[in-house]
């Protein structure tokens, strides 16, 4: 390797389902990436430390190349359990909270999640922490509101580089389990989920929901019944489930931490992000996007910044 | 048989996963009564007919014996679709618009199911209709709020006799998918869902959940966060997810049908009816309690005098 084009770190997102490594030089930028199945779920006889050198390895790294991971690698079922940070946390001290997995020779180090310890609001979330420092301009940022959609979204408010709260919402999960395991899976048999953000089902759904979400249980039953009465097709249907739980998350987060805010920061990817931003902005608020997972890629380079200044550069300031 | 003890009519209520079949003598008393798993979804080689006359004959009945069937028998995947009624529809008048199942020797009829075909609140229920019908004094009420917990909750306005509108909460479809196969199925690892209805944590979850029932997709999460944060244990994480599905259901339900309603008629039987009628006593509603199973034998009952007035004596007014 050329000194100039040498990795210098490696970035890891390691979550339930998906493990993420991007090879980064000195100056934070990528040299080389891998995606892989192998979440917690699935490390299998390798084990996490097995796994992770198998991937650098075949990256062409050495064992010296140290690595910094966020996401659920850190969680009880998984490599080093790396306790919560309470909020209200700075993002940047959360970063310097990593913790050194002990007994290798290869320097990998974990960040930390955070929990939230209110007896009415309990919540704690991994991985976001990271993605959250890496999302641009945030860490400096007086006061946003973040939403974070996915398997179990999360909504955070941050203020002057802190996280002081935050919500989740099962939302991608209950999409999963209504599609394919409840009553509504005759309503959806076929359709290929892939909802359009300019759906008129979906636009309709979503608004009604956004307007009143306490009635989500309610609601779903009447996907079912559309089918039945209206002759709802199975395209629409998914648009009217999407909506429906997008819409209810909406309102529900906007009742609780919408009050005088105009801006929602929106960190997606792909046709999750479009259907969100769409909600959103019928929710009436602006919308600031950030790629989700350019976010947590520069919240790995951060902690990295933070954990060996001899090997990866400092940021240069907006 | 002698006279007095003869068979006059077999009443059927026909789920998608239960079969209940009593024989009733002519003064609508019990005679004999048979349950089976043969509900729409198993019914198997022998079809309804097969395993109606099945269960029939092994009740020492013979051909000639006529049935009278609710449920989703009537469904569009079961023995006959019979039309939905629309509301507002008068209870009587349902029970009366049962149909004959053709080309058999015995006479069958199914009763027919309600739609409410209101474009944005469309629903449907089978069964129940029945189960309303033999309430005892719904049919004459003057206005009534019933509620019929279960898999598929139905919260059911009834005025002078007719149904005038009502919802569907998948409120049990719900806790079953949840506690099973969400992320909330490892803090409730181990529970047996028998959730006691003076269990303090099912009372805080739901006092929140009906006070705010939009709350509901966030309150789940909480309970994951309350085992990782709080040691929630499994039997109260059972009673935590249980609180919160029924009181969001109660909550939602109050703000759509609950305005000057201080009664609710509660149609359930054994623990759900337990902890439901502690929920709607928490939520301040007086309670009316039947038994579910009893009615929905009384309304087969009644449709069955409505039909065969030779066979079964009319019905002494109260």
């Amino acid at each position: 390797m050329t000194g100039a084009r040498q990795a210098a770190v490696a970035a890891v997102d390691w979550g339930t389902s998906h493990l993420r490594i991007w090879l980064l030089d000195r100056d934070g930028m990528v040299l080389d990436e891998r995606r892989s199945g192998e979440g917690l779920l699935k490390t299998g006889a390798d084990g996490f430390a097995g796994v992770l050198a198998r991937h650098l390895a075949d990256m062409g790294t050495d064992d010296a190349l140290p690595a910094i991971i966020c996401g659920m690698a850190g969680s009880r079922q998984g490599w080093l359990e790396v306790p919560y940070v309470d909020v209200p946390a700075a993002l940047d001290a959360v970063l310097g909270r990593a913790e050194r997995v002990p007994g290798l020779a290869r320097e990998v180090a974990i960040i930390p999640g955070l929990a939230q310890r209110d007896a009415a609001a309990p919540d704690v979330l991994r991985g976001e922490e990271t993605q959250l420092a890496g999302v641009p301009g945030l860490r400096g940022a007086r006061e946003a509101l973040v939403a974070m959609p996915g398997t179990h979204s999360k909504w955070v408010v941050v203020r002057d580089g802190s996280v002081s709260g935050f919500g989740t919402w099962l939302t991608g999960e209950l999409f999963s389990l209504l599609a394919s395991q409840s009553i509504l899976r005759h309503a959806l048999a076929g359709a290929d989920f892939a909802v359009a953000a300019d759906d008129p089902t979906f636009a309709a759904w979503l608004g009604s929901a956004v307007a009143e979400p306490s009635t989500l249980s309610a609601a779903l039953f009447r996907i079912r019944a559309a089918t039945l009465l209206q002759g709802m097709q199975p395209a629409k249907a998914a648009a009217a489930l999407s909506g429906l739980l997008i819409g209810s998350e909406i309102g529900a987060a906007r009742q609780r931490f919408g009050a005088g805010v105009e801006t929602v920061t929106l960190v997606a990817s792909g046709p999750l992000g479009a259907l969100y931003a769409a909600g959103l902005a019928q929710a009436g608020f602006t919308v600031a996007r950030a790629d989700a997972e350019a976010a947590v890629r520069e919240g790995l380079a951060a902690a990295a910044r933070q954990r060996w200044p001899q090997r990866i550069k400092p940021e240069v300031p907006a």
